[in-house]
């Protein structure tokens, strides 16, 4: 291979730096979860293609990988097929596993599956890649990571509570203040739907909605006349559009509104008793905000729905979603179990805390003592010294070549490590190391316990 | 789907409780590789097709599982091969990306890839997935993961003795005692094939002498014999068999053995240097042992040749090798970059440290308590005192229902969990919260910050 290799469009090499602050988020979040009581379950990274498909839409079949059967897969392929050169068609002779889309099918797939051997409420999170053969672009790839906590089993408004406090708890051990943690209801968008008559548009309505901050009112009143919705419907809605002030500012707001829908009073009664508990618990540095145009993956939620944006000085999307669906496991065939989740959108994440700067100095697991190879005898007492060191924790390495003392010294500056120990044939006599602290300059005549001591 | 969902076979999913006891193995090895001064990077989980394929001979090149191109994948395949269904000439026109088969050749991908980018000798480490369409069986899996470490850039003997040091620490830290770390060298097993005249024949020779654990002696000889290996030469090899002891008196046997060999010499020079640096460093569980039939994955090493033995009261294949290749990058037209590397085989060493029931308990990462629901203010009641104890780190949950107290009882039995706390109108009204110990069945009246003090 003459060219400089490549990797496939839509994948990331992660750098040492990289993996180090990507997995100060993992155990950031990891931390959370478990302190909240849920537990780590993984799933393969492929499933069977009928686990898969159909679950996410006609497009999202689409972008599902699908893997190659082994050996020789077109024995059995339909050759008439292969002759029209039909490749809908010929994908289910040929193929027969798919890459994780989500994480979210899967676990219903495990519960389903595991369900004799859980304890319901199951509460289970989840940190794995998925794939999508979507177009690449800035901030999308077709490998990243998604990071879901779910509970299962239980119809509980309690939920709904701690997933705020999670939210609220995981970016608050990030560092990342000022979080919005915004909350809707499918009820609320049902009632909308209802009052102004047009419940068979509910979608085609929220859809509409939902694009508020992009297109604006008037955008949304367009949109929402070419889907065949009535001006007349429009104008009984455009009080949605003034609701401001507090949370329950807002919620008093919507009962006017959906006065006349039971269903929206319902979605009501249960963003104040959200908002209650939690003004009763407090948040440390989210603030919950109500936003009855959030919509999100509509035909999912039923219940709660949730998104968090980053701070505002950060011009970015939305750095977390979830909400509450009622039959997350019906399409495996256990029906009744309604289910409550969010999942936090690491690559944005990280973004947010780079340009935030809120990486801690920390993360980067760098080696903190170099030893210089002045030659084999040399060398051997280092590593005996080296040996202690890493028994106390601390970093140690040994120049592997007793090459010239500039090429060492230049190692350790480029890879940032912040001491040297020079040890020649006088050390050795001594017992003693010299230790160097490459940023002043500083140099210490050591014994092997205080060169221990001095880096721990 | 009416019926029960499956996952291919050949994968897993992983319970809580497994995925504990994983993360534990692979927190131990990478503290370790850390300490040692590796650093992490990761790669994609599909390489192009033209990176994989190719490197891993015929058989190899089989147990590549492929992806199928997105979108209309056939038009421009081959309509004649098509025709022919001949699945080999049309893989290449529907699939131009791959699963990783390994990390070795991605990670050699990588440093060709980010040559100016990297500081040399560089050392790394990589934990990540690697997918083989092998027929799955006891232990052997479609998907499992690889855990690496290599230096690149540096011919010096004291990586291996870094290595073997840290496969030691490694298993020491897992608390697994008494492994064997078996060595030899590529260069002993090239001097035995020119000593008896068969250097074109040294990888036959290798296979077969490899084989002497399963086969035993005249197992070894008759393959030698059956591969056109003359009964002269394998006579002349027979010291090989005869050789006992301790690991000096295996190289000083070997001399004799290798005298007119010059590259036997040099393999049993660099052998001595590595034990006799590590006799004066010493090993803290492990053993090194020299076994000169160990051979590897031989087409590709070059130098030192590891493989890690369980204890031997545990009936189980190698847990880890590796060894040293002097061409790693060559096949992306990087040359001389001699590397050296281990890996760790986590399935196994997961299936020896449950054989030997030396997983920690703490491994869990259980919730420590579990409040009873017993209403809606006392379920606000009792999740202020949750979040306290969130905050001094224990892992507290709420029952989300106001079930039956026999039920929310049984569920923290069958969890497991280890306390609950209750707390009706009566503890509400004197501040105070009831802690039961699910085992002894004692009950404390204990106020927050108490409760927060007892269960840290």
């Amino acid at each position: 291979m003459a060219q400089k290799p490549s990797i496939p469009k839509g994948t990331r090499d992660f750098s040492p730096a990289e993996v180090s602050k990507r997995n100060f988020i993992f155990e950031t979040i990891r931390g959370q979860f478990q302190k909240f009581g849920f537990q780590a379950i993984e799933t393969p990274s492929f499933e069977n293609s009928e686990t898969l498909m159909g679950k996410y839409g006609e497009e999202g079949d689409r972008l599902i990988f699908k893997i190659l059967n082994s050996g020789d897969f077109l024995k059995k392929a339909d050759s008439q097929a292969l002759g029209q050169k039909d490749s809908h068609k010929i994908t289910s002779y040929i193929s027969e596993k798919a890459l994780r889309y989500d994480l979210t099918v899967p676990f219903a797939r495990y519960v389903v599956q595991h369900q004799n051997e859980l304890e319901f409420p199951f509460k289970r999170y989840q940190i794995q890649p998925v794939w999508r053969a979507d177009r690449p672009q800035k901030g999308r790839f077709r490998e990243f990571f998604q990071c879901d906590a779910d509970v299962v089993g239980s119809t509980s408004l309690w939920q709904e509570v701690e997933f705020v406090q999670l939210y609220d708890a995981v970016f608050t051990a990030l560092g990342l203040k000022g979080t919005t943690i915004k909350i809707n209801n499918r009820k609320v968008l049902s009632g909308f739907a209802e009052v102004i008559g047009e419940s068979e548009r509910l979608i085609d309505f929220t859809v509409a909605l939902d694009k508020l901050d992009k297109i604006g009112e008037d955008g949304v009143k367009k949109e929402m006349q070419e889907k065949g919705i009535s001006s007349e419907a429009i104008e009984k809605i455009q009080p949605i559009f003034n609701l401001t002030g507090s949370f329950s500012d807002k919620t008093e707001g919507l009962k006017d509104i959906l006065a006349t829908s039971e269903v929206g009073k319902k979605g009501i009664e249960e963003l104040e008793f959200i908002n209650s508990s939690l003004e009763s618990l407090g948040l440390q540095t989210a603030t919950l905000d109500l936003d009855v145009t959030l919509a999100r993956g509509l035909n999912y939620y039923t219940g709660a729905i949730f998104e968090v944006a980053a701070p505002k000085e950060v011009k970015l999307g939305s750095i977390g979603g979830g909400g509450r669906y009622d039959d997350l496991t019906g399409i495996f065939g256990l029906k009744d179990m309604s289910g409550v989740g969010i999942s936090f959108g690491l690559d944005r994440i990280y973004l947010v805390l780079e340009e935030l700067n809120l990486f801690p100095e920390t993360v980067a697991q760098n080696t903190k003592v170099l030893f210089i190879n002045f030659g084999e005898k040399e060398a051997l007492y280092g590593l005996k010294a080296i040996k202690k060191l890493r028994t106390s924790g601390i970093t140690a390495e040994l120049y592997p070549e007793d090459a010239k003392m500039k090429k060492q010294m230049n190692y350790a500056n480029r890879r940032e490590i912040p001491f040297v120990v020079l040890a020649g044939a006088e050390e050795m006599e001594q017992e003693k190391f010299t230790l160097k602290n490459m940023k002043s300059g500083e140099q210490f005549s050591v014994s092997v316990y205080e060169l221990v001591e001095k880096l721990k």
